[in-house]
């Protein structure tokens, strides 16, 4: 918490989050059902699993298709939304079909629409976030939105198997001001050379974060600290994973959230290791939520006290010693 | 502990561990080397892992080939191989390699010999024993090893996707019996026809088990207890996996010499949940160890100390709360 000139205290400016990504329209079809065009995109699904511990503050861009009901969930769950820049044309649209076991997916459509002439600007009241999170967009726009933000005191994000082969050289560049990369385990050894997992770690450390996130889809996430060894965490075992599309981004958005809050009640503190694992376990109850309708519909009814009750889950179905 | 009818205590004798399973060669090959012929077996790899905690004792089969070495390794870890029968012929030989990322392997031979004609006798000093590990074996033999023990206070076992096929009533019946039915995540959806872990263990306990391990190879292990939930427990991250033959064996050997080691400390109260989480972390202790050398070689020079230490390492890096 932060003295400001008058001597009062200010705390959810300065500690805020900002994310940046896709807003998005998908269509998907899991063995559990199919909808044909559903609220999407990574800073969507980012945005709403962080609301339920902090305000974050979204830049994406959108098209004129944008329906009122999707922007009025995200303002109820008070998403900031003065960095949505609207533009002519259509949202991003992909669509998408799961295989049986829902551990692959067929991309059947992308339409970038006004995606393709994304470039992210940073309002002014943004400016002071605390929290950065840059969600999977080209690396070049990623280090554009990292350099508009004045003093970020936590950096990270996400990225994938096309900007790591296509992008090799922007993305080094980007991620080495970062200070958390937040990938999934096939990623990581396509980004490290490493396909194990110590050693893609070790890796990347070198790279520049000294936090390294592995996500294992099902089986859980593991924690790397540079220097300081690693915090595994087991997945959830949902009764049934109806649609796991934004799973990935959720736990992003309940680990960001997380830190977000918990340096809102620490103070200036640095971010500890303790601090990190319990984002981990956060990121991995929003996931999990994610994965139980259809696009972000658990949303419409997730309440804090449920999530609270999931980490204590977590907490049950962890302990041994 | 129970009181002999002297009034002395009998300790050693009554919590003791049977296992059945085979006593056997290998010779494989994985991206870290080869070797044309090296101990294996599952009772083999059960007992060692055992030994760190109890006395097992073997009833198995070997042919004229078993070599005085592999003989005195397992007598130097304490094994009792009364049960340990030898026929004229040669030892059961499997050959195997794996794929580059050690998650499959496929099958070059396999040599029954002596184990075609396997009947397992287990001698009367073996018959008072607590606990009874059934390896993966033909089921009716499973059953038949269990009928002959007096009145053990816990069973359980292993099975297999060729049991769980093609010996399908056989395996039904002779799990009923079983307290724990321990196996891997596969087999579990063509024992349960579930791809829902949760539900996979539910239909398992409705088969008889109260207790159900599934064991996820590098991912960890999940034990479920009827009616009870669950405990998940991360995989240990090695630095290099250099064999992985025998892990599934070895985490079964920890798992039940834990077992036994707390209850000769606990005397004869029932086992607890928290004994058996504690079992699942000893269990994966011994298979991460399993996969550092070639086939057994790691039971060569590993120390209780080493165990206690990683351990202490599970404790470690799965806290957070």
């Amino acid at each position: 918490m932060a003295k400001a000139g008058d001597g009062s205290t200010v705390q959810s400016k300065l500690m805020s989050l900002l994310v940046v990504g896709s807003v998005a329209y998908d269509g998907l079809e899991t063995p559990h059902g199919k909808v044909d065009r559903i609220l999407g995109g990574a800073a969507t699904y980012i945005a709403l699993a962080a609301s339920y511990f902090t305000q974050p503050r979204i830049v994406a861009v959108v098209g004129e298709d944008f329906d009122a009901q999707d922007e009025r969930l995200l303002l109820e769950r008070k998403i900031d939304l003065e960095g949505l820049e609207r533009v002519p044309g259509k949202c991003f649209f992909w669509q998408g079909v799961y295989s049986a076991d829902m551990n692959s997916r067929t991309t059947l459509r992308t339409d970038l629409n006004v995606f393709a002439g994304f470039d992210p600007k940073v309002p002014e009241n943004y400016k002071d976030s605390s929290f950065v999170l840059l969600g999977n967009i080209q690396p070049a726009l990623q280090a554009s939105v990292r350099a508009q933000v004045h003093a970020p005191q936590f950096v990270g994000g996400d990225t994938m198997n096309f900007w790591i082969n296509d992008f090799r050289e922007d993305l080094l560049k980007t991620i080495a001001q970062w200070d958390l990369l937040m990938i999934n385990d096939s990623e990581s050894v396509e980004l490290s050379g490493e396909t194990n997992l110590r050693k893609a770690a070790e890796c990347i450390h070198a790279l520049g974060p000294k936090w390294v996130v592995i996500k294992r889809g099902e089986y859980g996430a593991v924690l790397f600290e540079k220097g300081k060894g690693h915090f595994a965490a087991p997945g959830y075992l949902l009764d049934q994973v109806t649609d796991p599309t934004g799973a990935g981004d959720c736990f992003a958005g309940g680990f960001f959230g997380c830190l977000a809050e918990s340096q809102d009640r620490a103070g200036s503190a640095a971010l500890s290791s303790e601090t990190l694992r319990r984002a981990v376990i956060y990121g991995s109850v929003m996931g999990s939520f994610c994965c139980e309708q259809f696009g972000p519909r658990r949303f419409e009814t997730l309440t804090r006290d449920e999530i609270d009750a999931r980490y204590q889950e977590f907490v049950d179905f962890t302990r041994f010693a």
